[in-house]
Parts: structure tokens; sequence; C-alpha cells
């Protein structure tokens, strides 16, 4: 009798279990089901690139996406939403420019300052070049080489890794601490061949880190960086010419952030966002323009479907990733003054292209239940849920112990993009970027419904 | 002591399958680094959509494609190039265009063919249009209220679904089978909504079955399908005008064969083809330059890379995929006549996008031997080896018991372009279509190498 009760009940919880996995099963699709038919986040998208590209930090048009963005989301109807004020360093560039010397003819590249180069004089820094393969040959070569000269890093990202992040990371020092290193060395201004594994005419821009004194510093096309190298072979002395206008400003701005007020724990916040700045030689569609508008399409689907978030969603636009990640530590600031609990963070910030998969920084039980719900996800192309960085908005939170996550969208076209004229709306695929919205917004709400401890 | 040698035999087994491992890994690896960073394949596809757009069988264009394809299989050093001709009926379409009258003003929509429409009286077919989202709604509406009328199939491809193919499949009988049940009840004409998944001004055309009798049968954008709707609804007289230039003929054309030499079984083939032939109102980048270029990468990296084929390599541009299919079965018949042995057939038919997956039609047997190959290309986005169907162009093979597979790329974009003039070279990504091709060729050499069967 007694085992025939136990039966019973064992099968009471296996219907109950199935039950529960269906109706997630159907929710999920609903979620879907609306995140593609809607045009509402792409449209915004559009509106964002074209009303405030080039929107880095202390620019006039970070500000004018601000003020587009904060109506937007009062427009989507969320609870609160407040502008989270914070002082950085920025820096503004006027233009930049180079030319290659060659028959006494002055040939224009293709080039962009990175972030933050400092001015040239008005005519330009002229001077020979160097072409190195690795900052180990700049220290090698030293000051007696290097001395009044522009370094040229040219070692390309690898085309032939699948995963297009490790060739952009296998190649990205030249960009971050190359010029540094060649000021160190005596140069006089740093030419980066761009960090992408496309051959292309786009220069890349990207941050660089300074300590204290600066130089100018550019990035060239890849296919210039060609030109170039193949000039210096038969021309060594050849000279460049490199213009940089830029000021150094202190700016005074804000993280955007928008809260759909939680039932059960509205003091507990899941947050969700990308970033909202983008450098200044782009319309930054993919990079990052594309995260905003998933991470407030997670609060639209959760308002529109009435999904009952039992905590409160979160919806960050941080301001400045790109150049001194300063937005990710102000709201970690923000967190530790206000002693506000942030139970997960989501980050979008890897392209907007169709869906492949999470990465979970956590520990093993959480990652453990968080793949749990990878069988929700992957009839819709969400092929894992793995162990990995999230994102550099979010990543300051974890130090409070915050389990963080962070989307993966395709990265095969992600480099032809990425910091450069050619990150635009068009771009963008309505479909591949909703089908990512979709894919966030379950995800938050498994995880808001089903907790991550047990 | 016999212990002993048995763990010294464990060693020595484990060992070797770890090395065999490592060299397959590294062997990997070395087709995808050279297919990644070769661009002759893409140029070539740019140049098939440019000299040859629209080369559907029996077309000009069909010939001058297999002039450049022959002399490119030529070029690549194949073994034995030839011609496999056969005959069959063909469809050549000189125009198509329809009008709706709205207030005495005709309004031009985007429309085009399907093959093989009939055509119409040079001043067009003039009726009023019958609105239906089905073929039993055609039926239950019967003779009495179709006769004389055009029918105008409507019903959407579902865009919620993550498989566009799904969605397809899901609609493509009012292109399919409509227009003949249209002229059963008497219509004058049909018009079906364009199969994809995307609202968009292209027309997407496509085969339709008729038995002996014809009508003249277009397909309209998804754009024009809600135009042409809307005004219905407050027009419910309203006339559309259809004009179809088109002629049937008969065709001697063939398909293009290259083969490379096994070195020990060169009587057996291991086949891998795309088709040739693109519909008259495109230039059938995606569908299916790509396979056809992706195909003769396997050849070209079998050759280049010197990977030694036990059995002959046998790649296969098909005439004739998308009007009667008339390709896969002379080769069938071919192959019949001939005794020829095919070991194993692969098409690649599903766009050139970033690559998903492998498809196999053959014994679980022969499924779970492939599929012990998935952790070699998973590093390269190959998620997944599935039971599933192949291709058009190969399935006739299936009757010979030859295993069969399909390669699939990411298909969130593919109806975008299907059967569409925007199935365009520029929509070609080199990188992904080059990742499919190494996919492809990194399969063939597994199979070859290690057998089917043990």
């Amino acid at each position: 009798m007694k085992n025939l009760f136990n039966l019973f009940l064992l099968l009471i919880f296996l219907q109950n279990t199935a039950k529960a996995q269906d109706e997630n099963i159907t929710l999920v699709k609903s979620i879907y089901d609306n995140a593609i038919t809607s045009d509402r986040a792409y449209n915004q998208l559009g509106l964002l690139c074209e009303k405030a590209p080039g929107r880095l930090i202390g620019t006039p048009n970070s500000f004018v996406a601000v003020d587009l963005m904060k109506k937007y989301l009062e427009d989507l109807g969320a609870d609160t939403v407040f502008l989270q004020p914070f002082s950085s360093p920025a820096w503004i560039c006027h233009s930049s420019s180079a030319t290659m010397i060659l028959d006494g003819k002055e040939i224009p590249l293709n080039v962009v300052a990175l972030g933050p180069s400092a001015s040239s004089p008005e005519s330009g820094v002229r001077a020979e070049i160097i072409e190195v393969m690795s900052l180990d040959e700049v220290r090698k070569l030293g000051q007696e080489n290097i001395n009044g000269k522009i370094v040229f890093f040219n070692r390309p990202a690898d085309p032939t890794l699948y995963n297009t992040f490790r060739a952009y990371g296998g190649a990205v020092d030249q960009r971050g601490s190359g010029p540094a290193l060649a000021l160190e060395m005596g140069a006089v201004a740093s030419i980066t061949r761009s960090v992408t594994n496309h051959l292309t005419d786009f220069p890349h821009t990207g941050t660089t880190h300074f300590k204290g004194k600066k130089l100018p510093a550019i990035a060239i096309s890849t296919n210039d960086a060609e030109k170039l190298s193949k000039a210096l072979k038969s021309n060594p002395h050849l000279k460049v010419n490199i213009k940089v206008d830029a000021e150094d400003i202190i700016t005074n701005t804000y993280n955007l952030i928008a809260d759909l007020k939680g039932s059960e724990k509205p003091d507990e916040y899941i947050v969700v966002g990308g970033h909202l700045d983008a450098w200044h030689n782009t319309p930054g569609a993919h990079d990052d323009g594309v995260g905003c508008l998933q991470s407030t399409e997670v609060l639209r689907l959760f308002k529109e479907l009435g999904l009952k978030n039992k905590r409160s969603i979160r919806v960050i636009l941080f301001m400045d990733e790109e150049l001194y990640q300063a937005g990710g530590r102000a709201y970690a600031d923000f967190t530790r003054e206000n002693k506000i609990k942030n139970y997960f963070a989501l980050e979008s910030d890897a392209g907007g292209f169709t869906p492949r998969f999470f990465t979970i920084g956590a520990s093993k039980e959480i990652l453990a239940k968080i793949q749990k719900y990878q069988y929700l996800l992957q009839p819709y192309g969400i092929e894992k849920i793995v162990a990995g960085g999230s994102g550099v908005d979010i990543g300051p939170l974890k130090a409070f112990g915050v389990p963080l996550s962070g989307y993966r969208s395709d990265w095969q076209r992600y480099f032809d993009m990425h910091h450069c004229a050619n990150d635009t709306f068009e771009h963008v695929n309505q479909r591949e970027m909703q089908l990512g919205s979709a894919a966030m917004t379950s995800l938050i709400y498994l995880i808001d419904q089903f907790d991550l401890a047990d």
C-alpha cells in the first residue's frame, strides 16, 4: 500500500514536472513569437544609428543618444527611468588623417585615430616608418632604432581561427599597448594595423592605454597596411605624415537605467544591458546599438506579455565601454554606495547576428543550474551554455559575487564591422537581432522564475 | 604477465587512437586554413553570378554557366571533366508583369512568373480576384465561385518559426499545387504570395506542378500581397491584369562532372554537388552558386593539399534542380546504365551562411559512425550531425542505397534571398562560404579515410 502510494506521488511529481516543462516551452515560444514579429526595437536601432553616430562618452551625440533612449524607455512603460550620473575623463576626436610620401607625392591612407590619441601639430607629425610584428620586436629594437620614428605595428589577426574573437585577442596588444611602448622607445607617433581578420579599406579604431604621456596613435585599414608594408620594402626611408586633432576633457555623463519593478523581491535586481557609447568613426549598430535594444526588449517583452517578474528587471545602457570603461565601474560604485543587490547580470556586446550561445561567469553549481534551461532555447539556435567571460560593463559586478552572463551571436562577420564605419544599421538583420532579444528574455525569465539557488 | 601484456596492448591501442585523433585534428585544420585564406572559389562565384544570372535549364545562360564552370574545373586540375548529356523539357520565360486596376488606374505589382507558367494573351489576362488562404478553401469554394477568376493564394509563411525551412514548407503548397487546383476549378490565372517569412518588395518564384493543361501563374512580393489584399477589402471587384510571355521547349543539356581519381578504389565514387541552374529572376548566388563552388572546393582542397583520396571524388554540378528536377534523375539513370558505385553523396543546396550542421540519410549504423566525426568539426561551428533529408539532386541515389548527406548553413536569412533578385553575390560572405567548403571537404576526407562500414 505504501509502495503504491509512493508510486502515486512519483506519478504526480512526474506529471507536474512534465506540465511545468510544457508550460515553459509555451511561454518561451510566446516570447519568441512576439520578439520576431515586433519591429519596434529594430526601428529604434535605426533611429539611434541615424541620430547619434559616433556617440563616444562626452560627445554631443552621446547626450543625444541618452535623450533618445530615455524617451524610448519611458514610452515602453518602465516603472522608473533615471540617469545615474558620474564624472569621467573623455576624449573628443575632431579629425585624423595620414599620407604616405612616395616619389614626392602625398598618398592618402585610410586611417583613424585610436582613443585617446594625442593631437599632432597642425601640419602633422612627419617621420620615417619602422615596421614591426610584435611588441617584443619593439623592445629588442630599442631606443637606438626607434627614436624619432613612427612605429608601424603590422601583425595580422589570424584569419584561420574559427573564433574571430580569439584572432582579435591575438593581435590587439599592438593597439592596446603598442603606442605607449613605442612612445617609451622614443617614437613620435604610431600606426597600428586594424585589428580585424578581414582585408578591407575601413580603418578600425579602438582603445589604447597610455601611462601619462601620449603620442599621436592611429589605426590603418588592413588593405592600406599591406600597401604601406609593400611600399616600405622598396622605399625603406619613406615617410608618413600623421595628423590628429583631438582633445582631452572631463565630462559629466550618465548610465541610463530603467526598472520594471518585481512583484515578490523588488529589491533584488536582474541587470541586463549593453553600452550606449560608440566610437567616433561609426554608427555603432552591432557595437553596441544592438545590445542596447536587445536589453530594452527584455523590458518590453516582460511588460507586454505580462510575465510577472518576481525580481526587478533593470535595464542599464552603460556610457563608456569603449574609451575608459567608466560606465561599468560607475554602476559598481553606485551598487556599493546604495547596497544594491544585483541578483544576476547579463550583457549583450558581441554583435546581433544569428544566435549561438550564452556564457556564464558563476559557480559550477549555478552554471549547471542555468545549463538545465538550454533545452528550452536549443530549438531557437542556442546550441550551448558554457563557462566564460560576460561583458566589460557588468564585469565589475563580479567583485560582488554576482553571477554574470554574456549573450553570444555568430561571430564570423563581427570583425568586418567592429569599430569601423562599416558597422551600419543596414548590416543588422531584424530577425537575427530579435532572436537574440528573445533568447535573453527567456533566460532571464527562467532565472527569475526558478531562482539560481535551490 | 599476461595481464601486463594486455595492459601494454591497451596502452599501444590508446596511444595510436590518440595519435590518429591528433592527426585528424591537424589535417582538418589544414583544410580549414587553406579554405579560409583562398579567394579562388569566391571570385569564381562572383563571375558565375555576373556572367550567367537566370541560368535556368535550356536558357542561353545555362550553357554559359556550364562552359564557365567546365573551364574552371579543368583549371583546378581535375583528372577528368566531362558533360553528362540528357534531354529534358524546359521552359523559357521572356517576361512577366501584372497591374492592379484601381479607380481606372493601372498600378504595377511586383510579380514574377512561376515555372512553368502558361503564357497569357499579349494584352494579358484580366479578371476579378478571389483571395484564399489555402487549397482547401479553393476546393470548398468550388467552380461556381472560382470560374473565370484569378485565384490569389495569400497565406503567409509563418515568421515565428525558428526553422525558416519549416515556415517555407508550411506555405509552399500554394505555389506548388495551387495553380493547378485553381485551373481545375475554372480559374483563368493564379497569383501566389511569395513563399518567404520576410516582408519585402522582391517577388520570389519557384516551381509549380501542372497536370497537362496550364494557366498563367505568378508570384507576388509579400509587400504587394498585403497591398492587394487590402485593396480587395474595399474593392471586392477589383481586377488584376497578368501578362506572361514564356515558352515550353525540349533542350539537350548536361550535368557537369569532374573526377579526382582514387588511389585504392577508383571505381567507387564519393559524390559532392550542388545545382548549376538558377531561376530566371536571380543571379542565384546562395541558390545554388555557393553549393556549386563549395563542391568544386572539395576537389581543389584534396588536390592542393595532396589528401590522397582512396576513392574517386566526383563533383557534380547538376542542371535543373529548380524546374523539373531533371539533372538528379539523369545522373541516377547514368548510374544505373553504367553500374556506377556511388559510395556516398553530399549536397550543398541550403545557402552559404555560417555553418551549422550536416544531415544524414542512411542507416542508423552509418549515421552513428559519421556522428563520431562531429568532434572534429565542432570547433568550426558544426554543432551536430543528425538524421535528415539531403538534397533534391542526390535524392534519386537513395534508390541505390547510397548514404546521403546535406550541408546546412544558418537559415535565418535564407528566404530573404531564395528564388528572387535579391540572391546576389554581395550577400555571400566569403568566410562563411569557405567554412562550409572546409566542413564538406573534412567530412568527405574522414568518410573516405575511415570508411562507412567496419
